[in-house]
């Protein structure tokens, strides 16, 4: 396998976007991140687009052939992969694997999302299309009880508390006032107000949920080898994998871990050649406040039962141990389903640039850590400065 | 890149199959391509599945997660990807490519769609979703309006009659009665009775137009070097090819000519070594009767202008100079969306095994043709007998 290198990176500001369609939100993404490599669209010889909800909340499928020809990157192959909220890793592992297999040089990664037109019962509805409908659909479980039945049963195996949830919520909101793409960019929240926030499902409280977002982000992946070519910084792909998890309730046989994200994660850091240890940032996936501990302990960066206290303590804060999601995480920066898997990569490849709006210092090893259903699938990509 | 052979085939029955859902009718053709096979579910190393309307017609999307973990292939990746009508090809595309190119030696390929618990208005409105909306939307053109004026144009260009239009319904009626997996299987339907039926959009009347079905297919894919350890009989893939094309009418020059499938067949044909005179039997998109005689002459097998006075001459049938759909096709076997392009493969596969319900004597190198939206992604394959 080919060694793989990031040249170019695109985000749209992400939140209420009015007016502005999928594809308007997916080309501006695109557009910025060719720009940012210097490649023409010409030059593409592969698109891949990370989309989740087009049909149910928008009316529009088929978005990579419709976006491959409004960019004007030709008659190569445009393809739309879907999992969930982890649309955007798949894409990315793709584009990915096209390159490093040797299909291709030079392959256009993007995802996103067009949510808010849409209220909210709409799309919590189009949402737990990502559960077995068949087999647990019948239950009415939506995805924020899902993630409260999890953050209940950690409590309870773990003494975790209410703080420790409100101190991963409050930390990806200050995140966020240094991000200005991030949704909830100049609307800081006080610890105080997060933790006395209406409740959504017991015991997550409204500033423990991600917020319904618009947006898109985009990447420029070449092979290595044919990085000097180009104008981009590069930043190497050292570790990618993907995994296939539960997608009921019925089969986790622990509610605090997902096994597709165990299995990514010992994946890439077989390939990259790190550990847990040796990651300077993670953007992982904090649909909800309880969702970013559980993750940091099946990623191996916190021992089982322990992330909620150092979270609390301030290590994952941007200068504390690991910084966590600085560009604000799911809960602050947004949640546009399809863009994040994306969105996660342009905020590692920036920051191992040093060139982020809320840069980690001396940050030289990146994670990103993105999730479909209710552990479905996981794709895990470990990302290297030069 | 290393050769790659199909080992194993499976399909369900296409057409109103209630009581079954996505994930019962891809299991369904999983499970019996894999004893095709003779390929256990633990030695499956990745898994392609295309679907279209899950989310819009069905409310569940993370079907290839769904579908994997009913199945027990365990945490391998599983990846469903979309392509409008085109979704199946890009699914065995994408299975192809993973092993062509190293990645794995044995992969599960699937398509799948339920679409009859919906009514027709509902199926209509969200095939449109693989028009662009924003782009063409608001002028209210269905696909049946758009093959209409297809039709029309190439009436118009070259001469061609309704008599030509109902003679490939009528081939594909006939076929579909000596395949017991077609949705019109044992429903016969006389020249005149086609010819006057009901208009649809004009010039297309009823006949002209494919049905609303259920169903799924799957293949078991196989590095060609290792086909021999498995019970099934190889057919080799000798070409592969994913287009790009216009998404709009606006856009295209020639409303007789997709040029993704020229692009397509033509980067096929080179990659196997063959011509279109090589093809013995062609599984190609007819979503409606035009879209069959500009496929033939897309994909070079027909001269242009010529696809209609030959298919009415009987060229077209079984034991006519090229065999094409014999199963039918999607007009008369039925088109469940994402399971087309792999329902096509199911078909070629078993004739060039010399097992099909209508076999083509003699047959030794298939094609199939798989196009979605309105040109916008084509695919191409061309598979060989042993």
């Amino acid at each position: 396998m080919r060694q793989v290198s990031i040249i170019g990176v695109g985000c749209t500001p992400f939140g209420k976007l009015k007016g502005r369609s999928i594809k308007d939100l997916a080309l501006e993404a695109c557009r910025e991140a060719l720009s940012d490599a210097g490649v023409a669209p010409s030059q593409i010889e592969a698109f891949y687009l990370g989309n989740f909800a087009g049909g149910m909340l928008a009316r529009q499928e088929l978005t990579a052939a419709l976006v491959a020809g409004a960019l004007g990157i030709g008659a190569v192959p445009a393809t739309r992969v879907e999992g969930a909220c982890a649309s955007g890793g798949i894409a990315l592992r793709h584009g990915y694997l096209m390159i490093a297999a040797g299909c291709c040089d030079v392959v256009l990664v993007a995802g996103v999302e067009k949510m808010t037109q849409a209220g909210t019962e709409e799309v919590t509805a189009a949402l737990t299309a990502a559960a077995d409908r068949q087999a647990e659909g019948s239950t009415g479980l939506s995805f924020p009880g899902f993630f409260a039945a999890v953050a209940r049963r950690y409590m309870h195996e773990y003494g975790a508390t209410l703080d420790h949830l409100s101190a991963v919520a409050y930390k990806s909101r200050e995140n966020a006032q240094r991000n200005p793409r991030a949704h909830f960019y100049g609307k800081p929240a006080a610890l105080d107000a997060i933790s006395h926030s209406r409740l959504i499902a017991d015991p997550l409280r409204l500033y423990d949920c991600s917020p319904i977002s618009d947006g898109a982000s985009a990447l420029v992946l070449v092979a290595s080898e044919r990085a000097k070519e180009f104008g981009g910084q590069p930043v190497d792909i050292l570790g990618s994998a993907q995994a296939t998890g539960s997608t009921t309730i019925q089969e986790m046989d622990d509610l605090c871990s997902l096994q597709a994200v165990v299995k990514a994660a010992s994946q890439a850091y077989e390939q990259a050649g790190v550990g847990p240890e040796d990651v300077d940032v993670a953007e992982v996936h904090d649909c909800f406040s309880i969702a970013e501990l559980i993750a940091l302990e099946d990623l191996g960066i916190m021992p089982r039962g322990e992330a909620g206290p150092r979270a609390a303590a301030g290590e994952t804060r941007v200068g504390g141990r690991v910084a966590v999601n600085p560009s604000g995480g799911l809960l602050s920066k947004g949640h546009p389903i399809g863009a994040t898997g994306v969105a996660q990569v342009f905020e590692v490849v920036r920051q191992l640039r040093g060139e982020a709006d809320n840069q980690v210092p001396h940050a030289r090893i990146g994670l990103t850590h993105n999730v479909g259903g209710c552990g479905g699938v996981a794709t895990v990509h470990i990302l290297g400065a030069r």
